[in-house]
């Protein structure tokens, strides 16, 4: 008997745009290829660029306007809702990656149901996913306990287990949102889904 | 009659791998719906990255890995000849685009022949283009003449020329290599290439 494939690792922030975009794909991809995929949050601002020495990439020079302006477009060209202006304040997304790392470990199709929610609610709704207001009515509609969720984070498990998976995430190099690994292949940015799946397609070259 | 569609705007760094994969297909891809290339060497290393303040992309923390794999996974993947390693010494890419710039005044397709010449000599010869020996050669092979460069560059003309261009590409928001504008749309990196061509075909969205 073939051993079983090992699952495609999906790390998103969730004020990454990209981020939300290859979430909406990447497990129906996989599935075409006989994959599961295993979803990490991540925190690009205030980890990973710190560990590369780098300000925010839309504060930067040139590049800021430039990937609000390719968020858009891809938006457009994938009819995925995104209505979140360029001019809203940006959340801070550890409570939100907290919860989805609590989740995770109770139950991984509903932690994912819950990230849907809160890209959702932060992408198309242009709520502030920071705050308990919001954060609960994503958990509760992913099916999962508000008050649970509460009692974890007053014990301190959401913030060991989501600072376990940034950790390990840089340990394996992702320095970015989204970001794929296939069988110890690493891959950056949601325009690398289609090189993903040529990669699952021939097993790679 | 209808006006003539605009030319499709190409920017490269002659020491950009991505920029010489890109240079081999965004001609065939462009003809493919009727549009021409202007191409245009710029700085990265001595220009586009002080304005952003960033490092060497290949001297950063985890991303500075992942490029020299990347890199070299498009070029299996695309069966293109790339033998550099990541171990040779970089050159200094100035002289090339000086002579790429006072080429491209002279006569835009034996400069395309030239930077073909110039990024095989770097990527597939491993040779230091920022030598006369190397560039001069490169010259000659494209029908131009060498003494000709000489004497230009003696009076300054080919360092005006590509300062100019390295300028005028950061005003245009140009911050990486390979970048391509299409109708005033920008699209960054040799993965966009497929988004390139759709929006060609389609006129954009």
């Amino acid at each position: 008997m073939a051993a079983p494939k090992t699952p495609v690792q999906f790390y998103f922030d969730f004020i990454s745009p990209f981020g939300y975009f290859a979430s909406l794909r990447i497990d129906e991809l996989a599935r075409r290829h006989g994959r599961e995929v295993e979803w990490t949050s991540m925190l690009l601002g205030v980890s990973v660029l710190k560990v590369m020495g780098l300000p925010p990439i839309v504060e930067l020079p040139l590049k800021g306007l430039y990937v609000i302006n390719d968020a858009m477009r891809y938006a457009r060209q994938h009819e995925v809702p995104f209505e979140r202006p360029a001019s809203s304040p940006t959340s801070r997304p550890v409570e939100a990656g907290r919860a989805f790392a609590w989740a995770r470990e109770l139950d991984p199709a509903s932690a994912k149901r819950l990230a849907g929610r809160i890209f959702e609610s932060y992408f198309v709704h242009c709520l502030d996913i920071a705050q308990d207001s919001v954060l609960g009515a994503c958990v509760t509609a992913s099916g999962l306990s508000w008050q649970a969720f509460k009692t974890a984070r007053a014990e301190g498990r959401p913030a060991d287990l989501l600072r376990r998976n940034v950790d390990d995430s840089i340990q394996r190099g992702v320095f970015g949102s989204p970001f794929f690994i296939v069988d110890g292949e690493s891959f950056f940015g949601v325009e690398k889904l289609s090189v993903v799946e040529d990669w699952l397609a021939t097993g790679g070259w």
